[in-house]
């Protein structure tokens, strides 16, 4: 019997469709196609082939825009948005419209170009995170920001046009459609209940265990009751923590524990499929730290999701959440690729 | 520079991209394939193959499940929802749930495999638009039932698993997330302005006719401010109606004419793209009539759409709207195919 469910927290309605229930291999497999590294952009030695260096991880004594960095920040060169203007919003009868001003940057998570987070070592991961954080602070100081999306694209059909791991970010001058939605289901769960809904959801995961992937003591990894895809996956912070930004030193590698555990055993259980994964957190302004609770999604491309479902915002998952998540448990990890000596 | 805008009624922001602008060359052509008509289950004379007819329009003296009709209701082979059971809701801690009832019906459009929408006479079409609104009030008899979702895949990468022409609906026992999202919008505006959103966005398109795709007496298309893909489009009735299933007889043919020109010049425009159209209607239950209306959103299906985009509810569209509606204004009808006499 197909099932019903609501997202919790935006209020969604999702069929879990039982009978056209898919198994791990009824995915096709080995989407993920590298690129010629010959000519990356990304690959050490070509910091001239990409915008100039905004931060970087480097060892000591190297400059900008030279190779020795771990983790390396440039600007996109084909930003959605611009960093320069004003954002003004300019009214015209019903519509309303504002000038395209933002910051779109590229995060390259190392100099290595096969490398990537399911087979990364943790302690490579956590430079990531860390370098994510630094950039949310910096761009925390803009004014004309209100939200900061962070992202990574894995594999063409998730959107990755080069195959060098890397992440982006977009500093928005707006609060997208869904951190809006999340907020406000949020808000008012916390008007009523008078407690997080993040952490309501994450007491009772860990109390029914069989949508539960991974936990260690700061990070616990499930595949949402709610699930909108096959394998959709959320890492949730112990602690109650509304922003990113805020996270602590020592959660970062933590953090990167458990997003390599996720990811790795994606990675096994579906044969390096695409996917995306989306920084959660809470806007730049508000005071939403007592009900707002940050978060990582993880998206795999594994279906065709029809216009209609987009159009309509009605999905249909052939893979029930508890399914995935017992997959996903006993998946085992990817072997990590041989490294050189770190770079740092 | 690019440009943000805000969809008047859902208030969802949008990126036009208009530094990364794609001319209608630029994206994939003749991705829409055939399937062989030899084993089609839709085609004429394999009505054994599909599930008992529900309804259909035949000629005087044929009988279902046989030859002789013009337009063919059955039930979906593999639905997603199930049409019997009960719709209580449970409630587990945080999550609510609901068993999977619903109707998932298949509107063969015609006998013939290898016409569809862009290229039908328009007569055919009011006749499948006739059976729609047959199936809509049917459908409502059924107090399960609260939302009829009407739409149509074409080509594989929109979701259509035949390509002999079809569309489909699925009656639910719950509001989707679109929906409610339209219907809210609506309702506030209405409260603020005392009038129809839509009607006020109809207006004003036709005021500025920058966005403007084609009209006739009865109905608008056109590209809408804030689209959030390339191509989007909409249908907007004139006249001020909530329900898809009160249209009147009269607006049949007009609606066709409407639906065969946009889908005609997407066609011609963009080389027999990929898409899918859904019908925006009120629920079937509470009072919508002052501040909803119906109408039709056409969503190309040119470019990839990356999971981020769909995680955080933010798109980049890389067509202006203005782009959009010109290359379509200017844009030739296709040939039409040429027909067998009517079965009718």
């Amino acid at each position: 019997m197909p099932e019903l469910r609501k997202d919790p927290v935006t209020r969604r309605w999702v069929i879990i469709a039982t009978e056209r229930a898919a198994r791990p291999t009824d995915f096709p497999r080995g989407e993920v196609q590298a690129n010629a590294s010959e000519t990356c952009p990304f690959c050490e030695g070509r910091e001239a082939r990409t915008p100039p260096e905004i931060a970087a991880i480097r060892r000591p004594g190297t400059n900008p825009d030279e190779p020795g960095w771990q983790v390396r920040v440039v600007a996109n060169k084909y930003p959605a948005l611009r960093i320069e203007g004003s954002t003004d919003v300019t009214a015209d009868g019903v519509f309303e419209g504002m000038g395209g001003v933002g910051a779109h940057e590229v995060i390259i998570e190392t100099p290595r170009h096969t490398d990537h987070p399911a087979v990364m070592p943790p302690a490579q991961l956590a430079s990531v995170l860390w370098m994510y954080r630094e950039r949310y602070r910096d761009l925390d100081r803009d004014e004309r920001f209100k939200y900061l999306l962070l992202f990574r694209n894995h594999g063409r059909s998730a959107g990755a046009s080069l195959s060098h791991p890397h992440s982006q970010l977009i500093a928005l001058p707006i609060v997208p459609k869904r951190a809006m939605e999340e907020l406000e289901g949020a808000q008012q769960y916390f008007a009523r209940e008078g407690r997080c809904i993040y952490c309501d959801i994450l007491h009772q995961e860990e109390a029914q265990r069989t949508r539960l992937v991974w936990q260690n003591e700061d990070f616990v990894a499930f595949a949402p009751y709610a699930a909108w895809c096959p394998f959709e996956l959320w890492i949730l912070p112990r602690r109650h923590l509304a922003s990113f930004g805020d996270l602590g030193d020592g959660h970062l590698l933590p953090l990167a524990g458990a997003l390599h555990q996720v990811l790795g055993r994606l990675h096994t259980c579906l044969g390096n499929p695409p996917y995306n994964y989306i920084i959660h957190t809470a806007p730049y302004e508000g005071k939403t730290g007592h009900f707002y609770h940050w978060h990582i999604e993880v998206i795999p491309r594994l279906s065709q999701v029809a216009g209609f479902e987009w159009g309509s915002g009605f999905y249909i998952n052939t893979v029930p959440p508890e399914d995935a998540a017992r997959y996903l448990r006993e998946a085992a990890l990817p072997a990590p690729v041989a490294q050189e000596a770190p770079a740092g």
